[in-house]
């Protein structure tokens, strides 16, 4: 039983006392950018992998270096005792749980299903519920750190559920990151990424205004980079993301803005962060402009420029 | 001559390599809540300082522990050979140093005109050139740190101004400040404050509304912290100055929001930046909507709050 | 079958040609400020109307004059051709409508259902298409007019679905509005509405903003009122319900803010448009801005007063 | 004496009641866009004139058909009783009024100088007390119509100063427009002006807005044309100068955004706004954010467009 596993579980080898790894065999759903990157770090940590995608290919890929493929989520959920599953939006990951041909009508009793994709807090929770009443375990697991961190294992998790079921997926995610932190109840891993990333949406708006109208009063960039960052002002997006190009030499800023957080992504999470919101009647002035800003510049053609685009786009 | 000492000038000391201090004597003026503590300085390090204010008492604060009083800023300019101004508007200063009866009608040719204040960069080149046909040295030279610092003699001072001129100064300055940095030419310590400060107020806010909309998701503030402090939402104001009482222990928001910046100190910083950005037809978005912010927090009633009460004004 | 009644309909009597009245029994579901007078000018012109409200008192206010109650949507759903929904949110129209035990699992094929709430249009849709599987007809079909125009049966309705089923149900929608305006198709009524409520809200946070400036900077606002009245500022908002008291005798204003259309409405309705924004990827900055204002307003304590109390927040 | 004139003066005809035209010669600064055209319609009236433009072209194009010339400001307003001033910003009326050598420094006792530019308010009344001072009236009388109604004498005049100089005024105003409005004391015009393009620029981006949003949602923008401009949404961008291309066929959005009334001179528009509101402390967050807008069109390489562009600003 899973419930019983945890207590003779070794956290750093993934391992239990007795050597065994916890977890048998794993679910992986959705083959994506990040998840590909993800389901191969599982693999090369040992453990046996089942995966499924709608795109036959990302399957291939992954079974040419040794996972085996499902034919469907509901498919795979009776053969494993834990799924991770990373899907681009609320509607995927509704489908692919879903009651009549879904994980959650397949799962073995006590099966831990840990959703890393980023979507809405409530449709976590409302998962959480109908997985309890099947006897089945979830938690919310969204990650930080974009492709690079997927490819070399060092996402950041931040997972909402119980502590229980955190410290059993814990093992799992070490696979795939160096940071897993408790975020709270089912819902709060997606609270805590959609809050911190509205105000890293909100802050590189606010550091490329800065610096495009200190461009434009005469100061030189560099100048009010070291004043910035030794200020009030500082943030992550002016000390390690500086979006004028020529400050940091590896930041997308200065590769033309390729690579890095696209705007799209980053209008999504703001997307989300509104929504939820406008549910729980929170006021976000900032928030809400930030994300209206990141949308003009998908209209205007540049929607799959790094966020700190934004620059660019004030300074014509 | 002025041009000459800095030759002979030891920085350290403030003294000449002849034992004797670069400057003879001091003007100040404008003892308010920062010139009061920074005049003060200034005195403490054995200079003969004379002082003007259209309030009385103020300038008898100064006198009783031996400074001099003049009877009007020309009077002042006839006497020193370098004067410090610490005023609260464009108006004021321009008032100050008028050519009909201010400062730049008597100065003596060569002194130095250090001004503090935080105001418009347009209008400090203005009076740099007034200053240059009279064959007078500007520097503008705004100052960041606020009250404690102000009495502590550790303010940043942001200059701007001939790397000469800024030379010259940094012995003074530094009687009252822990940071000298050279922004550039006149007017691009405005510049550097008035971005830094922009920076600032936005993502204060940014703060406020993600801190607010994580609460009102049911996650724990503390953990919220702990996440955005290790990832990218983090800023000055989430990490040294955070707005959700109970946080940081001697923030202003553990203190029922006294002390500290007050908002409308912030809405003045952000109306200047908000009026230079129309001159330059920069775009600030953010900007313009965290002054108007700070603007209806004033109008709701809490204009003498420290800035990061906005957290309170979202959350009702 | 109502299919065939439409041909045989005499529009303005609401009669058949054979004299009969077309919808031999009317249910009625969601009784409150708005629905109970809906239902009793439905009453008044001699259909025999089958209510239902989870409120016992606001049903008994009904069956008091002469309707029958049914004990649920489910249940009425059985004996009338024609069903009125007037229900204050997607989840309430949800609920009423689903599968298990809503109006859908028991309503008789080529029923009218007539969605008066004011609703996502993705979610009328939805229910459009369920409803089709199973046989039936939808129309969604939101109001303007407020409480007023509900009691006089003045209101304007704004309906989506269908050529044919729109003639069908304007007969019944005649003994409640004034005006019944076809959109387009199943959403496209609440699609028309969200957006004039936008643009409304907009325009009266801008009127408001204007008055305001225009007072500050001297201003008389009966002066004002006639330039912007007979200028490229007029709007709705400056016209008919200006937000200055005294301008017009019968406006909110005049009467402390009282009565109208509420914050909390307004709110509501822009985030419904916030929503469907982020859906369909509309860029909306201003109706981003506008949702935030007044949500900031229900914060400070303003909820129930009339949406034109926005001049008084910004006045102070 | 000007100050006698009136009372004999017929205002329809412009002639006193002996039969004098009450003004011998007008003098006319500024022969842009809109002063030439305003220039002539004053000259077609059988005025003597005289002009002054620092463009010599623009000069010739008046002399070639009856006007004088001067050669300077000063030398103008030696020669006539009454001057009007058409100049595109404030440091322009600045110039020409200035006390050393402009109208200010030779103008004769009791004139009467009319300065039709759009300025900050309170430069308009700096310039009146100067002018009181010494003994000449001032009037601010900013114009709203563009090049078309300037070119038939319909624009519409806002004239700020006291009653007896906007009635002396009024009779030459005549000659270039249809309306004159008299809006309060010195500065209340250009109050006036300001408010309502605030609100024009404000309603426009609403309208924008709802009919993108409408757009995306599946809606016939000319359904929806006739829904907000029979319901509360209604607002002069809506039903004359509809942003929509086919709703409007005169409408500039109908001819490629040509013509009509510019992004670049909104955004003038707005940073006047903008700047009077900060001095005066009004909050006005979708005025700031309109202005943003328009900039960030200007800045996307767009500012020659009519200002209803905004609405493909958004479409993309």
């Amino acid at each position: 039983m899973l419930a019983n596993a945890i207590s003779t579980l070794d956290m750093k080898t993934g391992m239990t006392k007795k050597g065994k790894r916890c977890f048998s065999r794993i679910g992986f759903i959705g083959l994506g950018n990040m998840g590909s990157h993800m389901a191969r770090n599982i693999l090369k940590k040992g453990y046996k992998l089942i995966v499924f995608d709608v795109n036959e290919s990302a399957m291939s890929n992954l079974t040419d270096i040794g996972a085996d493929r499902a034919s469907s989520p509901a498919e795979m959920a009776k053969d494993v005792e834990v799924i991770v599953s990373m899907l681009p939006s609320n509607q995927h990951v509704l489908d692919v749980y879903n009651l009549k041909n879904g994980l959650l009508s397949s799962a073995k009793r006590n099966s831990l299903l840990i959703d890393s994709s980023t979507i809405d807090p409530f449709v976590s929770q409302t998962l959480a519920k109908e997985a309890k009443k099947l006897g089945l375990n979830f938690l919310d697991s969204p990650v930080s750190g974009g492709i690079n961190a997927a490819k070399d294992g060092t996402l950041t998790f931040m997972v909402g559920g119980s502590k229980e079921n955190f410290e059993l997926a814990k093992t799992l995610l070490n696979c795939m990151g160096s940071r897993i932190i408790h975020c709270g109840d089912v819902g709060m891993g997606q609270a805590a990424k959609l809050c911190n990333n509205m105000l890293l949406g909100i802050s590189m708006i606010g550091t490329a205004e800065a610096f495009n109208l200190g461009q434009k009063l005469g100061l030189d960039s560099k100048i009010l980079t070291d004043i910035i960052n030794s200020s009030s002002g500082k943030c992550w997006s002016s000390e390690l993301y500086n979006p004028v190009p020529g400050i940091l030499k590896n930041a997308p800023s200065s590769k033309n803005y390729e690579g890095g957080f696209g705007v799209t992504l980053m209008a999504k999470d703001l997307g989300l962060a509104q929504s939820v919101a406008t549910k729980v009647e929170a006021t976000i002035p900032l928030g809400s402009l930030a994300h209206q800003i990141y949308r003009a510049i998908i209209v205007q053609g540049f929607a799959n420029k790094d966020f700190s685009y934004v620059y660019q786009f004030f300074k014509g």
